[in-house]
C-alpha cells in the first residue's frame, strides 16, 4: 500500500478513448490499495492548437495571457480524467495547479516551483479519494497563473512526490522504459531495469529523450524515485534512482547515446597565448549560439587547435563569427565539418573500472571508424566521429560491452 | 468618462478575427477615456464541444468535474482578447471567475453569485488598464470553480455592473437592439430606444430572446442600466432601464412578442367544484411539464371547463396524463391542439389607458382571427389564436398600435 504519483504525457491522454483506459489503470492500482496522486498534461495537440490562436494575434504574445490561455489545455484533461474515474466508481477530485496550491514565482511561461502546499490533497487521499492534479501550471503569489515551461507535467509529478514523499513518482510515456541504446538503431537494445540519475541525465542530454531534464535534475535532488512506464502496455519500465540503492544493476556501462544535431568548426594555428580560448568562445555566445564539446590539444610552435561542437543549426552563423575573427587572432585558418555525429557511453561503473575508454577506442577502430574529438567526464566518454559511421559505431560499442545481456 | 461594463458574447467572440474586432471596438471606448470592464464568453461552439468530450465519457457528466471543464471556455477568450488589446498598446488584464474573486454558492452548473470582491479590479482600472473577465464562472467558498448556468455571462456582467456601481451594462450580441417585434414577421419593426426591465421581461419569456431573463431581472433589481447594442455595427442600441427615467419613451405598447412552440388542452365538462384545478395541474407538474396559460371559465350547471398551455414537444405526454384522469375527475372529455400560437402586446403605458384591449381584439377580429384564449397581466395581453394566423396577427397588431412611428 504505497502512496504513487502517477504521470501521464499528452499522448496518453490524447482523446477521450485513451483517457479511459488511463482511468482503467488508475483503477486498477486504486483497487490494489495504492493512494493515488495524478499528474496529467493537455491532450496532444491541444497546447499547440492553443499557442496557435495566441500567434494568430501576435508574434510574441503577452506572457501572463499566454498562461491563462495554455493552461486550460491540462484544466480540460482533469476534468475529463475524473469523469472517467466516476464512471468506474472510483472516488476523484480535480485541482488545478492554482487550486492545490502549487505556488511559483512570477517567470511566466518558464516559472519555478517555489512550494507546494499539500494540505487539500492530503485530505482528499485520507478520504479515498484519487486526486487528479493539472500538470505544467502554479500560480504565484499575487494569483497569477503561471506555467512551467514545455514538458513541465513530469516536473509537477516530481515535485507533488517530493512534497507528499511519495514512495514513487511514475512517469507514464509511450516506450515502456530506459533502453542501453535506441532500439531503431540496435535490435538487441535492452531495457534497463533501473538507472542512476546521473546516468538518466547523461542519456537524456545526449538524445534519449524520454524524460525532461529538469524533473530527473529534481527527482535527484530530492531523492524522489522515478520510474518510467508504458501508458499502453503492463511491465515494470526503469527505475530512475540513487547509485546507492541495493535492487541497482552495477554495469561498467549502462548505455550508448548518441546525437547527429551537431557540427564541428575548429581554428587551428591558434598563438598559444592566455586567454585566447576565452577570445574565440565569447563571440559565440554572444551570438547566442551554445557550445557542447570542447578541446584543445597541447601546442607545437607556439600555436595551437581549438576545436568545439555547435547545434548543426547553428553552424554557418559560427563559422561566419570565427572567419571574421580568424584575422584578429592571427590564427591560420577556420575548418568545419557538419557532418559529424557524436557517440557516448555512459555509466557510473566507469568510475571504478579502468580500461573502459581502452574497450571503447578498439571496439570503433576494429570496424576502422576513425575518431575525430574525445571528451570525458566521470560517468561518460564521448567522441565525434564521421556521421555515416553513426549506427555501425554505436551497434559496435553495443556489443562490445555486452548491453544486450543482463549484467549477473 | 464613465466606467462602462461590456459583455461580448458567443459568437462576437467566435474566432481570432473577432476578437481582434472586439478589441478595435473596446480600445476606441477607452480611448474616449471611459473605464472598462469587458465581459466576455466562449468562443462560439465550444462550450458544445467541451460538453461533448464530456458526454463521450458519462451521460451525466459530475456537475464540479463540468465545471472545471467548461469553464476553460472563457478563460480562452480572455486571454486572446487582452492580446489582441496589448497588440494595440492597450493596457489590460485577464481575470477568471475565481481570480476576480466571483463568489457563488456551490450549485455547480447553476450557481448563483453570492458575493464580488471589487478590489483587484478596481485597482487595475485605477492603474488605467481595462479588465477583461471571464463571465459565466465563479468559485464557492472552497475555491472549487463554479458555473451559471448557460447564458450566465450576462448574468456576470450586471453583477460585475451592480458591484462596480458603473454607469451602464453595455451587453453585445447579433443584433443591434431590441425590436417593436421579430422583423423577419413585420418589415417595418422598429428598433425601440429604451424599454422598462418588466417589459423586457415579457419580451424575453414570451421568445425575444435577445438577453437572458435571469440578467434582466437581476439589472431591474439592483437598478443597473443595461443597453442591448449590435457587436458589429455601430448605433445606440437599446437601453434597459426603469420606467421614472426621464428619457424613457411611453407609448401604451412597446412591442408584440409572440410563440409558436407551445400546444393547448382542455379538460371540459368538469364538475365545478374547490381543488378542481390542482387536482388537473398536479400530476402535471409531478411529470415535470411546465404550464403557461392557465384559464378557467366561470362554469355552467356546476360544470366548467378547464384550459392551460405547454410545450408543444410536452404535448403527448400531458394529453395522455390528462386522458387518464379524465374519468377520476369525472370530466366530460379532453381535447387537445397543438397547432396554435400565442401573441402579446407588451407595455407598461397599458396600466394607465383604458381600450387596449378593445384595440387588440378589434384588430384581430377585423382580419376574422378568432381568439381561442386571453390572459392579462398588469403590462400584457396574450391571446391564443390558430397557428396559421400567427404572421396576419403580428402584423396587424403592428400596424393598430402603430409601432413602426417613434412615438412623440
Amino acid at each position: 500500500m504505497a502512496l504513487l504519483v502517477q504521470k501521464f504525457g499528452g499522448t496518453s491522454v490524447g482523446s477521450v478513448e485513451r483517457i479511459e483506459k488511463v482511468a482503467d489503470k488508475v483503477k486498477k492500482f486504486r483497487d490494489e490499495g495504492h493512494d493515488l496522486v495524478v499528474v496529467v498534461s493537455a491532450m496532444s495537440g491541444e497546447t499547440n492548437r492553443l499557442i496557435g490562436l495566441a500567434k494568430d494575434i501576435m508574434d510574441e504574445p503577452t506572457p501572463r495571457e499566454l498562461d491563462v490561455l495554455v493552461s486550460t489545455g491540462e484544466q480540460v484533461t482533469i476534468a475529463l480524467l475524473c469523469m472517467a474515474l466516476h464512471k468506474r466508481g472510483c472516488e476523484a477530485r480535480s485541482y488545478t495547479g492554482g487550486q492545490v496550491r502549487i505556488l511559483t514565482d512570477n517567470a511566466h511561461t518558464k516559472a519555478r516551483i517555489l512550494e507546494i502546499d499539500e494540505n487539500n490533497i492530503r485530505a482528499d487521499l485520507d478520504a479515498g479519494r484519487v486526486v487528479v492534479v493539472a500538470g505544467f501550471q502554479g500560480e504565484d503569489e499575487s494569483g497569477n497563473i503561471t506555467t512551467l515551461g514545455r514538458g513541465g507535467s513530469d516536473t509537477t509529478g516530481v515535485a507533488l512526490a517530493a512534497a507528499l514523499k511519495a514512495d514513487e513518482c511514475q512517469i507514464y510515456t509511450d516506450v515502456d522504459g530506459v533502453y542501453t541504446t535506441d532500439p531503431r538503431v540496435v535490435d538487441s537494445a535492452r531495457r534497463l531495469d533501473s538507472i542512476t540519475f546521473e546516468e538518466m541525465l547523461e542519456m537524456a542530454s545526449l538524445g534519449s529523450k524520454v524524460l525532461q531534464i529538469r524533473s530527473v535534475e529534481f527527482a535527484g535532488k530530492y531523492n524522489v524515485p522515478l520510474r518510467v512506464l508504458s501508458s499502453f502496455e503492463d511491465g515494470p519500465g526503469t527505475l530512475i534512482t540513487t547509485e546507492d540503492d541495493e535492487n541497482m544493476e552495477q554495469p561498467i556501462v549502462s548505455g550508448i547515446a548518441f546525437n547527429r544535431d551537431e557540427a564541428k568548426l575548429t581554428v587551428s594555428g591558434v598563438p598559444d597565448i592566455p586567454g585566447v580560448a576565452s577570445k574565440i568562445l565569447k563571440p559565440i555566445s554572444d551570438a547566442n549560439i551554445e557550445v557542447d564539446m570542447i578541446v584543445q590539444n597541447v601546442g607545437e610552435d607556439n600555436h595551437t587547435d581549438f576545436t568545439f561542437t555547435v547545434h548543426r543549426n547553428d553552424f554557418n552563423k559560427a563559422k561566419a563569427i570565427l572567419e571574421k575573427l580568424c584575422k584578429e587572432l592571427e590564427a591560420r585558418e577556420v575548418k568545419g565539418d557538419s557532418k559529424i555525429a557524436k557517440v557516448s557511453i555512459v555509466g557510473v561503473g566507469m568510475r571504478s573500472h579502468a580500461g573502459v575508454a581502452t574497450t571503447m577506442f578498439e571496439a570503433l577502430s576494429k570496424e576502422g571508424i576513425n575518431i575525430q574529438m574525445i571528451s570525458t567526464s566521470e560517468i561518460k566518454i564521448s567522441v565525434v566521429i564521421d556521421e555515416k559511421y553513426l549506427e555501425l559505431a554505436v551497434r559496435s560499442l553495443h556489443g562490445a560491452f555486452e548491453l544486450s545481456e543482463k549484467p549477473a
